[in-house]
């Protein structure tokens, strides 16, 4: 087994481990939208409380980072490893908190499936936060978050041409659209997490 | 008082000093949409000659930087302090831009106080850019700003809600939010901007 | 004539000379909507196709780029340039997408400005990036296409403007202003490759 080097590695792996586990929440919160009987106010509330957490984790790596003379890995694939996790928490946020403020209805079918991915890519995401430490078993991840990716992409590409086939009235097109786009977003976030450990990986390899 | 070690650095203080008068000068502008009986193809011509007035500075700041040995703070901070300050005023730009081109009308009241929050928040910057060189009495700065843009963001996401209540019809709900988008936008970049400083403040302390 | 120190500079050299050429095929191709009688699914095809090739030339730029003691440029910059000539033909690939799953109709004359814009300004860059390795008669290619791209920004202004002058129902409206988007997203991206080949340049000289 791998072991760090000093206390301040150790805060590193800590830190996104939390960061990690914190993505996970907030997809499994961002999830409750697709019981129709959900509460949706407390749904937004709970996801801008993830996000406040996800905001104070990422200011401590950059402190960290802006402190530390030796870091574990190359200051500049930190600070975007921490800066796309954020970003996650950052986008399912948004993507709740406009469907509460614009009242959005009925969440399409294929939204369903944007977040199911959504689910299943962050607890990945949480899993390989957890192993960076010892840089073991990464390559599965990021090629698994990659493929969700692909996966969330024609789903949100298949929900777009739904909105716009006509079936929907402007006002509901604009809105269902732009929760869509707050979810591809998460997605995409997700990979550019992945983009950011497969970096770190192949530079210590 | 702190002074310069080399004319190099007094040249980036001096450019930084710059930079953020011209922050301060373009929200200034904005807020004469306020005035139901403004000129508005003046106001966004006036933006357009301090977005022009903006490059010009920001690529100084970068041939500058890209030319020196030795830089006052690090190079990527540096980096991401000019682009955010550019940041500003392009997007002050295309917000007026799009309010002409557009044909938006009247502006919300909700609109009123995105820009009263911006001219606020852009004079607390273009301050803060001209004691860089001392680095003293940035903290209020950096807090101020972010509890601006907080309040920024509770505005911006009443406003939202508004414009997909029903109230507006589809084209004009279309048109003002991508104003409201403008402002949010620089409302982020003053953001932006603050934690620059505030990564070169804690490198420094 | 330049020559390369090393093998592993000719990787790079080479491989961006392949993006660069990638970047004016995918316009080639993007043009192939301006033909009324058009095939959009095989267009739209043939650009997923670019994508992937774009896709997997930056992939092995950044791998050169994390496994090289040494590089010819600052890593920065490499990085830098490889992710905006990524972000060129992704634009490219999304409008196209676009116009095909949102079945957009007949595409406005303005529209075939901006392609047509885009065609120029993307064989300009691919014959600047063969020219990388000597670092010669670049300053005419970034000064020509910083042109391209003001023309390329009034063109879109004035497109922009027409969408929202009514004429246009708003669902029409919608889909057109996307393309239009996204094509603007490509010439910005061009105009990034030039300004990361400007910073290259100055550096060297």
């Amino acid at each position: 087994m791998a072991f760090s080097l000093t206390p301040r590695d150790s805060a590193f792996y800590a830190m996104f481990t939390e960061a990690g586990q914190n993505v996970a929440a907030s997809a499994d919160i961002l999830s409750g939208l697709l019981d129709p009987n959900a509460n949706r106010e407390s749904i937004a509330k709970q996801l801008r409380e993830r996000e406040h957490a996800g905001d104070s984790v990422t200011h401590r790596i950059m402190r960290q980072l802006n402190t530390s003379f030796v870091t574990p890995f190359d200051r500049e694939d930190i600070y975007r490893l921490a800066a796309a996790l954020d970003d996650v928490v950052d986008a399912m946020e948004a993507a709740a908190d406009f469907v509460v403020l614009a009242d959005v209805g009925k969440l399409p079918a294929l939204m369903a499936d944007q977040i199911n991915l959504l689910v299943t890519s962050a607890h990945e995401t949480a899993d390989a936060m957890a192993r960076l430490k010892t840089l073991r078993d990464l390559e599965p991840y990021w090629i698994e978050v990659n493929r969700l990716e692909n996966e969330a992409d024609r789903v949100y590409r298949k929900l777009l041409s739904k909105l716009f086939s006509g079936d929907y009235d402007a006002l509901t097109m604009v809105k269902l659209r732009e929760v869509a786009d707050g979810l591809e977003d998460a997605a995409d976030a997700l990979e550019h997490v992945a983009h950011a450990v497969e970096t770190i990986a192949v530079k210590e390899s």
